[in-house]
């Protein structure tokens, strides 16, 4: 993934800027969670800050080669390790004059840090989020392959947690199997609480895993994702438990505003029709009123990410975007019912990266 | 709960501030995950604003009666919904002006937020992060109590990744099943993905699990936590499989480093000499060189909050504080070792809460 940090370098070319300080994406640009800070010059080779503490991970997980640690107070250091005994952002203002820097660009900070930056070394500082956005929008084939592997984690633990649901058994139970699957195959944990939502916690579309029981004539909403290398999954299924047929037709239809919004996705695409064409099945079917949310999202190192599936999307679909389509009914007593899979924006039309357990 | 918020009205009356805007506390403030944004005025009652999406969850889980939603586009509402349609800032820019705010505290959100805030309500706008922090430091005794399930769920999961250890099995095996246990026990997930280090990983202090199998002859540290009502709790132990006389010595030296360190713990005790006695022991078993992290942490809605541990520490310790104590040393070859408990300032002197299993 050095591609990130060369993909970067022509955006500041682009902008006028000497170097790029990363506070919040710094796994995405150093390939470990070790690292605090990464500033990356327009011209030259990037560099990773992290605490002493985490020296050894950074050098041993990141691809960045000058790796350089601080330590907020003096101690004894073991044979060879090098360090700086001195605040973090010591260390980035001797960047900052060593590449000579004159316009700095970075993700999100403290207002305070950069008057301090500012105090230490002059240049102008600009607060771009969207740089990192917009890159990270489109993914390479490293990261697709990675949110397969996301995806096919997630796909196991949905299965598993189907295997679980059964009258009785508590949400934190069902949630608590399907976990324990994904984390065995791999996932460092899960991008968000695992959402297993029955009864009248169904219609919390955000609800999360509770000591209640199954019962019958519930439907249950489960939402599970899982993290490969920082890249996430998230899929959601419903499930009734002896439902009637209002509950039933619940479902259905979110499944086929699902298949009508999936249809739409293509390279081209505006993102906005594909939540409208998932969004006019739930209307024709009168439920209007009960769909509080966009019909997708974004996903890559963070479960919501640009584009988001809604009325008011700007976005276009682009080959290399991952997405997904998630329509949700949420009916007061009625129960909440909810299908979400992620699809990959290709050259010809897309492909599902779960699919139908 | 809603001492909190009576809590910061005092600050904000000290400070001459008419309100304070919590972009980041927001569970603190309110007690739901669903609020995007809580207003405490000096005088009067605080405003919850939320996504329509989950303002059925606000009002269920959130104490905050006045309750505020947004959706970003129009949409049909069910009976008795109320939503402005509007961006989430316009609800704070009506809140200021319904307040007559002239002078605004917030605790950290983009600058890019307070520049049209301030574009749309003229007033002086004062970033404040650590007034926040100063008043989570010290636990109310309804935060003790959560704080305490949470450590009691630990020490469980603790137990049962004990009780999965063996040669052959992987590290995700062994934080998988601790995180099922803790699961199933109400826990909302991890505060960090639970670290599984053996051998070669043991001495990265940060590691996470992955798919190694146990060996003979490695040491084991399991750090993990659990989440109950926002409320975190984290622990560690060491494990060795067949050992060496050397590795035994590092785990008995972390031991009795923490319990030097946690015999030090009292109202009015600097946190400094906490980490000094622990450091001393360290130290005189010439292992200094080895030890490259604070003794511990502050701990209650994150996982690391202040008062950190550490040597450059300026805080005082006062009663309510909830601290961990947890030595580390970390030796290339030999293996790491870790010791960690949570331990509640209290008037007299100090109690844990979590205890050696």
């Amino acid at each position: 993934m050095r591609e990130h940090i060369r993909k970067l370098k022509v955006e500041l070319v682009k902008r006028g800027l000497d170097a790029f300080l990363a506070l919040q994406n710094t796994r995405y640009l150093a390939g470990t969670t070790a690292a605090k800070a990464v500033i990356v010059p327009a011209d030259g080779a990037p560099v990773l800050i992290c605490s002493r503490l985490e020296l050894d991970q950074a050098k041993r997980e990141g691809w960045i080669r000058d790796v350089r640690a601080f330590s907020r107070w003096r101690a004894p250091l073991r044979p060879g390790e090098r360090v700086s005994f001195c605040e973090p952002r010591q260390l980035l203002v001797d960047c900052l004059r060593e590449f000579g820097t004159r316009a700095v660009g970075y993700d999100r900070g403290g207002r305070e840090l950069v008057r301090k930056l500012r105090a230490a070394h002059a240049a102008s500082y600009r607060e771009l989020p969207e740089l990192m956005l917009k890159l990270r929008k489109i993914k390479s084939k490293e990261e697709v392959t990675l949110l397969q592997r996301a995806a096919k984690i997630a796909m196991n633990g949905m299965r598993c947690a189907a295997e679980s649901v059964a009258v009785g058994r508590t949400e934190l139970e069902v949630a608590a199997e399907a976990e324990r699957e994904m984390r065995i195959a791999g996932s460092e944990g899960t991008p968000f609480s695992t959402i297993a939502a029955s009864g009248r916690n169904s219609w919390l579309p955000h609800a999360s895993a509770t000591r209640k029981r199954l019962k019958r004539g519930e439907l249950l909403v489960i939402d599970l994702g899982a993290i490969c290398e920082g890249y996430v999954s998230d899929m959601t299924r419903t499930f009734a438990l002896s439902p009637t047929k209002k509950q039933l037709k619940l479902i259905e239809i979110v499944k086929r505003a699902q298949t009508s919004g999936i249809a739409r996705v293509r390279d081209g695409m505006k993102v906005r029709e594909v939540d409208r064409a998932a969004r006019a099945v739930i209307s024709r079917s009168g439920y209007a009123k009960y769909c509080p949310h966009g019909m997708g999202h974004g996903v890559g190192t963070e479960i919501h990410e640009p584009p988001g599936l809604a009325p008011d999307s700007k976005d276009i679909l682009r080959k290399g975007m991952v997405i997904t389509v998630e329509p949700g009914i949420y009916v007061p007593r009625l129960g909440g019912a909810r299908w979400e899979d992620m699809v990959l924006v290709t050259k010809d039309r897309r492909k599902l990266l779960t699919k139908q357990p």
